[in-house]
């Protein structure tokens, strides 16, 4: 950690920064620069809260040199975690495609769209049965029921099946009736269900907040690891920017930059960055040619008539040709 | 509603919504334009999503004419919602003034505190006791025995008590010891919280998310508002940008906007949009002058000994002063 | 376009705001919904400033349905600008590879870049003679000598030059040496060179600046066709965001987006947009998967001895190897 | 200057990149850290690039210390720099108050709005001769002609002129008839522009760019001020944010931060930040109370038949007394 100080700095605020640095166990060495003076902490600062020293009139800025997310980064240049379900392999050779509508509606819906998906060489369904709608007047899923119909739909068709959970007291459900165990982009700071989180047996896809950096992110993947479960996929989402024409701004630099900096496997959903189907095809097949370990798209037979997020959903038809696309893709590039 | 359809667009297609659109009770009105074909959709579409539309090949785009926040919203230019509080009022003729540390390190530390906001002339103490922190490393808060603490602290000096809640599991605890339950930045959108606050007793401090527009601000109040609490405050406490020299940008306009559209108080955090403290009374002066229903003041009297935040924190002193600046604004402009 | 009233609107305010339009020829219809009343605006409105309407107090939002920019538009969905220059085709069937360095620093250095660019099966050989840089003291470029080295490096290797224009009064320069003419993100909106340039013979490469959405990138477009120059290419460069790990977030939603409404060629700098050579190569796959017709990359011999974007540049062998991927993916999606 | 080394950085790299660094005449200090090495650049590095310095592979970071904004930098905590036009200060005491219409539409029109702004105790008349507007197609201004009636007008009631220049090939109108010469945001990054007005021998007024950081509009204060133009007035007015609801979002604490590190005056533009009168007096109101140096507000008596921007002007009455409240609030400061 790099503290620069204030031109004239008080002294006996120097002294009183370095003693409580000191008493941590921490030793400082002071330099001086030609305009500035930098006092640099030797020891293991990574679970220091460097903003601290802010509070200290002598600090002009504090530059952390050690990352604040140990168990998410990668410690080797070849170390990658690949997470195991059933008999897939997420984060390993082979990209892995998710696909299902939004909100799970009815048995018949989910099952025949787990018929398609597994037809089109899908890997893993997706269906809410809790949503995070922005009104409280938007349809608010169909709960426990719906995540049974999405257990049957996955079990028909020897798919693996993820869907979101927004309270952590229905954590027993998850466990009971789905392989992994999503966190959606509005709770990716919840932190309170990131512990309930750490503490359970499936997976956790964790979305990125629209709001939130990359190291924020890194950071909430840390919250679970930390409390006990390492099994951790990264999905990137898109950010708020000040674009209109798409609802986000998919982040495909921070999908790379992650993948270099962690071992975790990290997907793509451009269905929600984009929300609008018909730029889906080509931000998925981006995904997948810049190296992402998967993409997530929603797809619904009829979309008009889907409960909800049906503007970003592909029909099926289109879904099958994407994924014959994808294919080609990461052949080209092997 | 306005729904402009794409040229050429298909008959099928427009029957197919129109049709949609009329089961659901409402009107369409089609109007030929020069260039395009526009339908008007009439009838209370307040709770309707208008994005699903968007899965109609014919629609090229949909303007919502009715805000989607009912209850939030001011009905004329004079309604307004106050908040009383003990013998407080929030949102009436006076702005309110509260202050306090980050974190609740101890009984005697938040007494002093408290005493010195009353003698300040401060109406409300506020002091965390369930931290949400980006690193689970860092100090989460002391819990309950924090709450205890700050509920001693605010009945010994007569002031009013805010505390915010992570987990919808401690709601009880809030109930029995706060006088407000403040709902943090990162917390807005988890739904499955804001349902549980609808059903409390006490009234609701609403943060806005620093990745969320207004509307959206708006409608998590909504949520609590139609789930049965009527008592909400709204917080402007700053949104991420591309500008690094500070923490977040603080959108006094998003503020001024709010108060024009709704009927509930909205108060400011300059602290937490700064996130450092040389900027904080600028702002708070800037936030009262444009008419605020009040600001909230990050105070710790030794800073650089806090246990989280130090460095957005107000030595006492420099708070007696800012209050008494802030009072000679508001007169100024009486 | 679409006028929406306020509630209680002034039938004087009203009368008075349909006078004006109907005095510019345009026919007003007016339709009573159940909570606000509408004015369809009735005509050709591409080329007005719907933002005067808000200056009427009657007036609470106006949706203009019309594109601004009817040059730059798409009118069928088969319309495409092709545009040739020598014997190369921008926006084609094959995506064009554009590489060089930041800064023309030599003749040597920059024939050594072309003979590379050549071998590499590059097509377009870009370098800095004016360089638009933050800093006062950071290297300006060597100005018409570089180009004049840009231009006898080009004519050896059979390569189409381009070059960044900074002052409209070096125009005459530009069309001495360069084959195409780069306008660069910061004067993305200099209104009096992009005229100038409409009067220019040469094409157009046309940055997107990055604070700037898409509609007002396609206007600045708008701009040089409408006062004469019809050659004009975009090129996505990445946007300003809250995410610090990269320089830019390279928006290629909005690549595809603007390929879908507009005619002109779009292009993608992931150079600039990443401000790191680690995550070039990623980028620019994403592009050329997701449709672009074509990627321009900085490349530099010795990144470390650049005189300027050292930090961004690719070495020659890492570019050779790249296009061969990038024509993989091409293929792959044919 | 801190440069943090790659762990197992190669030892050919790090010594060519200190040799590099030392033939530059700076000093290089390795500390061994217990995860990190770091090199520590001391010399003059204000107008050194860091950004080169991660072409070399062995570095992971580079941290500035010294700011590279040397003459637009505070050196002393009660630097100032106030200009002096006619009889005017201003980063004076009293702050100034900037009116007049977004165009410059005849004489009688500017003449009007003059006698207005000084009867209401405003210093300086502002008015549009050459717009930079988004779309070609909307009014573009009627050029020299317009600011002769600027300068007549001001002249008449003993203002201060101020008007925005697009093309350097203008600046000796801009020299013959006004006080003071703009940049305005789409143009703060035109260096060829920027590099000519540090010939000028009027005051510049730096529009802040809509997507360029505090840093860089200082850095463009630079370039006027080392190409020979000490007198450089700075105006924020607005950034580019997701937040619809407003056309830019106002940084406050963006204005209160330049305060502390330049001695430049720095005013406010609340009218194109909000876009809309009837934020404009609230955001006046904060700016002067959070200390701005002056406030520029558009003015037009008929906001609905302005040439441009009627939208965000204030009627002459509300200026009158949108002044008086500014006085008292600054006065209530003092």
């Amino acid at each position: 950690m790099i503290i620069t100080l204030v031109k004239d700095a008080d002294i006996a605020c120097i002294d009183a920064m370095i003693d409580a640095l000191e008493s941590l166990d921490f030793s400082c060495q002071t330099t001086l620069g030609k305009h500035y003076t930098i006092v640099h902490v030797i020891g293991d600062t990574s679970r220091y809260d460097e903003k601290k020293l802010y509070a200290y009139p002598c600090v002009k800025s504090v530059v952390r040199i050690q990352e604040p997310y140990q168990k998410t980064q990668r410690q080797s240049l070849t170390e990658k975690t690949i997470i195991r379900v059933k008999n897939l392999e997420i984060g390993g050779r082979e990209p892995v495609y998710i696909a299902g509508p939004c909100s799970i509606e009815s048995l018949e819906q989910i099952e025949s769209i787990a018929e398609m998906v597994a037809a089109s060489e899908g890997h893993i369904l997706r269906g809410g049965a809790f949503k995070p709608r922005t009104s409280p007047y938007d349809f608010q899923g169909f709960g426990e029921k719906a995540l049974e119909y999405l257990s049957l739909a996955a079990n028909k068709y020897h798919l693996v099946s993820v869907s979101e959970i927004l309270d952590l007291n229905d954590l027993h459900l998850f466990e009971k009736y789905v392989d992994i165990i999503q966190v959606g982009a509005r709770n990716m700071q919840n932190t309170a269900l990131l512990k309930a989180l750490g503490r359970a047996s499936k997976p956790i896809l964790l979305k990125r907040g629209f709001g939130n950096t990359v190291e924020e992110w890194l950071m909430s993947a840390e919250y679970i690891i930390s409390h006990g479960n390492k099994n951790v996929i990264l999905c990137e989402r898109g950010i708020r920017t000040f674009e209109p024409s798409t609802r986000h701004t998919l982040d495909l630099a921070g999908m790379l930059y992650v993948k270099q900096i962690s071992h975790l496997p990290v997907i793509v959903d451009p269905s929600h960055a984009a929300g609008r189907w018909d730029l889906v095809e080509g931000l998925a097949k981006a995904s997948i040619a810049a190296g992402a370990d998967g993409v997530m798209i929603e797809v619904h037979p009829q979309p008009e008539r889907a409960f909800s997020d049906g503007a970003q959903a592909l029909k099926p038809s289109r879904f099958s040709a994407l994924v014959q696309d994808l294919k080609r893709l990461h052949k080209a590039l092997k």
